[in-house]
């Protein structure tokens, strides 16, 4: 693994090295960390890399890496820089017939969006998108029980991603992680949409299997000063009828991480709950209300398969984010080996979710201006 | 106390009776507990009344009742009929000199709201009307707080109210309590909205002190051959600017009475749940999460006053509905013998309560078949 | 009903008459209220009795109520009073042919407790005692379910009490909660232990089905100047093999009223806590853990009996310890109407279950004071 | 790191090199993975180590790594294989040079731990004992602030460890987990009291930094068949004189992994339970309960030391483990620099808490088996 951004002081791309060295599948072998020159050598003696796989861009990067011989080159570029810097390196990978992990949203917007969708298409490269909330072994128990009938046909879906860390302008502080995200040159046309409304968004679809296709968005901006929406409620329609509410605030004071997703069928309700997530809540209408918990043996194989240590070992954020790398490194070894990678292992975000999110992107911040009521997604 | 319904096979009546019962401060003397004298004298034989204070219809119950001596006859009168039931027995009572308790929604339709509105007004008559979950000790707890400004100007408030004993067409089974409900002639233009969605608006405006201005509806029908919505999503906007959410949901498969309100200043979000209801949440931006429980020191005199037993002894629904009971006579009571109540007891929902209430139902339901987006309160 | 104890200031008479109060089927009728004659009747006056109902002293108003035509006194006798006040009420009321509502523990010492029992057997009366937690109705649809062999033989409990309101030296200030039960002249050799131990030993008890048969205690005062016990820590053994432990605690500091058991058997573990009393937590051990509510349809009649209003409708520590009250003025009802009463209303604490307290407070406190581990129970 | 044990089928070898991996401190270069050659050779295949690395047996390892040069040798030994293995690869890795880290409990009897610590002492070699559960951020948390007097003297300690997984003879099946566990040959004279009591022993005396000077303790086995104790309820007497509770089963059935502490202090509780780690509980006294959670910038060094990502972001058993792991990277790379650690690194379990562990093993079955009461420690 080869990656882009996640240099010294940045935040995800210490998770995602985390995430891809839990199971000794994946080595980290060089990165282009910092746009500055100086920067990205420190930040790779830091992680014990040689000074030779430390490069100045992810352009040299890719560049030399493509000329190293096979076996030693990397197999993949993991991309965590901010948003505006995901399609440049995600494009010249796939052009050199590097796979990709990339960090979300997909890109600074749709165009970039549908190009790489393009070019994965063409190249028939291996692509994950760190829609890390897929991970967990309880989404996973809940998207195969809906997906077997078991709660009945969906009436209404309930995702709520609140968080309040920018309850206060921070990014007048030099808080780097609020800055970018904040910044439209950055970040794109949404704030906190983009940023964790679409992980409500990619929840929401992948647990259900449902696609949205309506919209009513009302989009915030409630600290002053502010030049992205920071808070949004929006109301949904899904395909099969289902209607729903998504909400996402990074000014709701007080919360860490709140992502819930709550599902109601026919027959039953799934409650999930990101800040506790190894319980899924089955609240029947005719019998006791289970609770379902990572690490029994009575799940789904796609929740096992995501499940490392036994029940009551509580498994959290990075164990989630790392099954996304787990998956991905053994697809791509069967690949490597030339076989088919099963389906099991090939349960990762991918490149038409990242194109899916930026729609969400592109409909709520529109829906949100207009004073029509639905907008079709 | 007399009473207006509530006879053998009834729900709520009963709960009003307990309510009523619990602190020995109201005595029930007389009834006209059910259409069918028959079945109106049998409940009032349960209830161990004298049958000649078991009336046949509430017109014949004032009348009589209005005969008899002071200090004999019933100070007041409890409505706890269906919806359409409602207007005829509070007219009555205010006419005839009789204070009136009635039950949510104040009326069958808005004419009859603002009708009863002008009667109390005129008359001068106490008037509660039971959205009984403002009773609780941690609401009026977050109401002081609110009021005090410790959480900081509110940005976003999100109240819901998912229930699931509608997730089946339980009204074409004998439920009396899903019929009446579902049936455009009792209930009126309304089913979930008017039935828990009014308390969901009462309880927003009556912690937060704010007002809500503008709304935007998805009203739905989901389950086949139901005659109201049982199901509805609504974008709101209150007059300081915030912006907030109420669901309510009668088809939220496997939910019990899951009322809960969380409301974000810009200092702190608090939040209560009816389900757990001996504590308010409070997570400030920068101090660790609080649990304030009901029944400790440190309360508001208004928190305490509506407790009654130490903390860790756990207060409920019940004690709540009380609250507004035992306020409402203590206030009685002030006036009877010629005083001006104390504002701490005059504190439960009032006939204007019971207009915006009515308010809401019209708009919801006007904005909920709009194509319109934001539609004014 | 007429009550011994519970004038102004005390804690427990109020609990008494609201539980008394909230079913409509038990009426006060007159009371000796305090030992001092003009707090007696100002207590009376506040709860809207009779002048001539208000006696000075129990001796008085047994006596004078006998007199009075059946009918018209009183049917029982509830007794609020601290321990030391327990028996010369009961015993008196006993051998003047009225029922008995007693506080626990049952009374001052063993040998009270034995006379009260062998009076009780004599004339035949109904005796209650209020261990108020059994009357919870998920504490009863865990005693069903363990009868039923749900969780197979039981093989360990585990039953704590903490509470930290005697943290520090209370009784010093002008509590009178604290007073008398830190003192030995009115609360008998046992503090916590006999205070709230009893509570602990009787719901073990009474939702295993288990009899104790063994101890070892270390009994503790860990404030100082305190002069009864305010923690212990036991070990038990039960009749059929399985082990315990039993804490009680007044120094746990900031615990409310932490009442809570866990019984584990061969096929699955019960949890219940007095503070979310309505849920039991039914964990399986193969297949995934159930959370069982009050108000469902799917609970045991011994159950739904106790229930008042539907699930998600919280009922708290009054309704349970109305469910006492109730079952025993219908069982009263019966009894006077010449009826058997029905088992599921015979449904309280007796006079035996007061012995077997006073047992416990007897060789727990011997237990802490020995070097022998076990002491037959 | 050379890791002795842990090849293919076991359970704890694959926990400690995802706790060794996380964060990229440590490389597992070698191993002796397995007592059977071919397995080993496997095993190591699975890990992607050459083939010259994966030994055969202990001994050669130890032995072979010693002859290679400095930098390219394995740094320590990782050992986690079954008690009766533990002694043997530590003396003989001691006495070649390389630090330790050894699974818990330390050994399989007292004399093997006493050599151990002498081994360590006269070596100066680090030793770390896998004691995993004082690596969460919220034990640390505690630790400091009881340490700092916030909530005063202690007066109660409770610790609970209630496992489920052996409430039926699963040794008598295939698992390989169960089997040695329950093997007085493999497991030592203790089963759940080595297995896990030691870890709550560990937890309390870490979390309180007092030490258990007395016990009493009931020590049975409930599983016909079994050869080892399957449950234990004990006494405790602190050296400051607090008293406590410490139980730990592995037949409370339905239980997953439910460590759980609770410590009183004269002016609050504090709450930690391992299976919702990111959360401490205060219980003040006298002002509102707080929940302090990780990631949160209130903490004090020690947790935010132990802490990887922002509060929200659940941290669970394996990010705890690895914290041992870091702690001992960082203050052996500051050694092999010839630097003295620093305190916050050298926060990890040590050889002298191995004997305390198996000093509790010893004395909690010596009283298990006693008439006395009291033991002293």
């Amino acid at each position: 693994m080869g990656m882009v951004g996640g240099g010294r002081g940045a935040f995800i791309g210490a998770v995602h090295r985390m995430a891809a060295a839990l199971d000794g599948e994946i080595e980290l072998v060089c990165g282009a960390f910092s746009s500055s020159p100086k920067k990205a050598k420190l930040s790779g003696k830091d992680l014990f890399l040689p000074a030779d796989r430390c490069y100045g861009s992810y352009e040299e990067m890719i560049k030399k890496e493509k000329e190293l011989p096979e076996g030693e080159r990397m197999d993949f570029v993991s991309i965590v820089t901010p948003n505006h810097v995901h399609f440049g390196p995600a494009k010249m990978a796939l052009q050199n017939g590097f796979h990709v992990v990339c960090d979300k949203p997909l890109s600074f917007n749709m165009k970039e969006a549908k190009e790489l969708q393009r070019l994965v298409k063409k190249t028939g490269l291996l692509f994950a998108l760190t829609h890390n909330y897929t991970g967990y072994p309880m989404v996973k128990q809940a998207k195969v029980m809906i997906k077997k009938g078991k709660i009945g046909k969906i009436r209404k879906v309930v995702v709520e991603y609140p968080q309040g860390w920018l309850s206060t302008r921070v990014e007048a502080t030099d808080s780097k992680q609020a800055a970018w995200r904040t910044d439209p040159k950055k970040s794109g046309i949404a704030g906190a949409m983009g940023d964790i409304g679409t992980h409500a968004e990619n929840l929401a679809e992948y647990m259900t299997g449902l696609q949205i296709t309506k919209l009513c968005a009302d989009i915030n901006i409630m600290v002053e000063g502010r030049r992205l929406d920071d808070d949004g409620n929006v109301l949904l329609e899904f395909d099969n009828g289902a209607k729903g509410i998504l909400f996402a605030s990074q000014i709701a004071a007080g919360e860490e991480n709140a992502l819930r997703i709550r599902v109601y069928g026919e027959k039953a309700g799934l409650e999930w709950a990101q800040m506790e997530p190894n319980s899924l809540i089955v609240k029947w209408l005719d019998k006791p209300m289970e609770i379902l918990r990572t690490g029994f043996g009575n799940l789904s194989p796609e929740a096992q398969n995501a499940t490392r240590i036994p029940a009551g070992h509580p498994e959290g954020y990075l164990e989630a984010f790392a099954n996304i790398y787990r998956n991905f490194a053994i697809s791509l070894r069967a690949i490597i080996n030339g076989k088919k990678p099963k389906a099991i292992y090939m349960d990762f975000p991918s490149v038409e979710d990242g194109v899916r999110g930026m729609r969400f992107i592109e409909k709520v911040i529109e829906s949100g201006k207009s004073k029509q009521k639905w907008m079709k997604f």
